[in-house]
């Protein structure tokens, strides 16, 4: 959803962004190569630099890379940031807007509010006095009710009830993720793996602290949970319940993603030791 | 408790070692170049190499030793992964009694069986038919409820009612872990830290999914907690607002450890956005 100014202000099409590009808009990467190569070549377009990025510096959250990165003697960026992609996104709304890019991450600014207001209207919420911090990545991250997430998924799915717009954007962004899955996430991780599966017809993306939300467009629902617990581990199978439980998966996806349904655990020798499986709570 | 029968055997004497060695036989440590050269080092006492370690591989915990090892071309053994200290102190053990080595990490060798042992009458409880799984170091990992944990660390700190050589050997980890927190984990961890600051009066270990130890000697009480979420982060706070509450920290502790109390949280900019904290549960 805070991709959609990018697409429906037209900010996308003027500066010519692809799936790739569009994909990145909506991710957590990994920092691999062909991500960060993106957000370079997208960064050069805009006339900007890894500095006009103002979402901080890590090193790179696939561990492979970094230690890649270290063996050549090289440290991160903020391109290497696993928001990178959505903050090239915010940067290129301003600019194609007008606005002065520097603060873009401020809640003040007009890119986070127009952010505000598609959230307002996608999830059909006031959030205007909703509470809100600051996010690792310095942008305002707001509280939003799981029932009005899920709602906002589901319209951002199935968007023919929104305005041409609106509807044109959330389909271009769907497009996009469903078509470069690798640039939402990265080698190994569930959202990448779980649409290289299920093609458009599952839409998911992870969030901080045991959230996760997808769309199932074919069927016009969204999905909103959090684990209690705040981790990703227990999420990612949790989702996978749901999924299954709505019916979206088929055999053959359920083959293919039988790891990210049942979670074997290994320890450090590979010896399977257990597994991270939902409860019989949707078949009980 | 794991590290009682290396010196009640007179394993730890026999082999001549000293705090560093065996406060490693406590620890989860980092992995940094103090940790792993004694670890070697130890190793070469006994006349055995890395391979004889079962705990499996990985890049150390602390990040900074994984890229350096990274730039300098290395991988990582046995040696670097956190147990690896433990698991030094279980083949001292093996060695010193005549057992053979291999498999010192299953259920049934007297290893892990004289550690059974152990944890029985220090938590006073019958572990025989306790819930157990597989460690993410191969060893046995056995539920034991937390009062009877809380129990044991009690009798690990002030150990005069129990036999004077587990007494003397309680008496001899405690000094080596007061002596030699770092070993016990590592730079910026919570635990050495802490240790390194209270010095003999609280001694504590931190645990997989959210688990806490510690003991106060000089009153004569353990504690023991795991936080619901299964993670470190509020578990160490919630073990710094135990151990205010039991009054065990001087004014001068408390303030040296005072991002130990009230966590503070930082985005990727090293903007502080917010903190981690105990309710005020005890002072209500």
């Amino acid at each position: 959803m805070q991709a959609i100014p990018l697409v429906e202000t037209g900010a996308a099409e003027a500066f010519g962004l692809g799936d790739c590009e569009i994909a990145q808009a909506c991710a957590s990467h990994g920092g691999e190569a062909r991500h960060t190569q993106t957000v370079s070549a997208w960064l050069g377009k805009l006339g900007l630099g890894p500095d006009d990025l103002e979402c901080g510096t890590h090193w790179p959250m696939h561990d492979e890379t970094t230690r890649a990165m270290a063996a050549a003697g090289e440290t991160p960026c903020p391109i290497h940031n696993n928001c990178s992609g959505k903050h090239c996104g915010f940067l290129t709304t301003a600019v194609h807007m007008g606005e002065k890019t520097k603060g873009y991450v401020r809640f003040e600014h007009p890119v986070q509010q127009r952010i505000l207001g598609v959230l307002e209207a996608m999830c059909g919420i006031d959030l205007g006095k909703a509470p809100r911090g600051i996010d690792g990545c310095a942008i305002p991250t707001i509280a939003i009710p799981l029932e009005n997430m899920a709602y906002g998924m589901a319209r951002f799915g199935a968007p023919d009830d929104l305005s041409p717009g609106r509807a044109a954007a959330c389909r271009r962004i769907a497009a996009a993720v469903a078509a470069e899955p690798f640039m939402v996430a990265g080698s190994g991780r569930y959202c990448s793996e779980v649409m290289a599966v299920t093609g458009r017809s599952v839409l998911l993306k992870t969030g901080a602290e045991g959230v996760f939300c997808a769309a199932i467009p074919d069927y016009g629902l969204g999905v909103a949970l959090k684990c209690d617990d705040g981790a990703t581990r227990a999420a990612e199978v949790m989702m996978s319940a749901v999924l299954r439980h709505i019916g979206v998966l088929t055999d053959d996806m359920e083959t293919k993603l039988a790891r990210r349904i049942v979670m074997p655990l290994e320890n450090r020798n590979g010896t399977h030791v257990g597994d991270v499986r939902a409860s019989d709570i949707f078949t009980e």
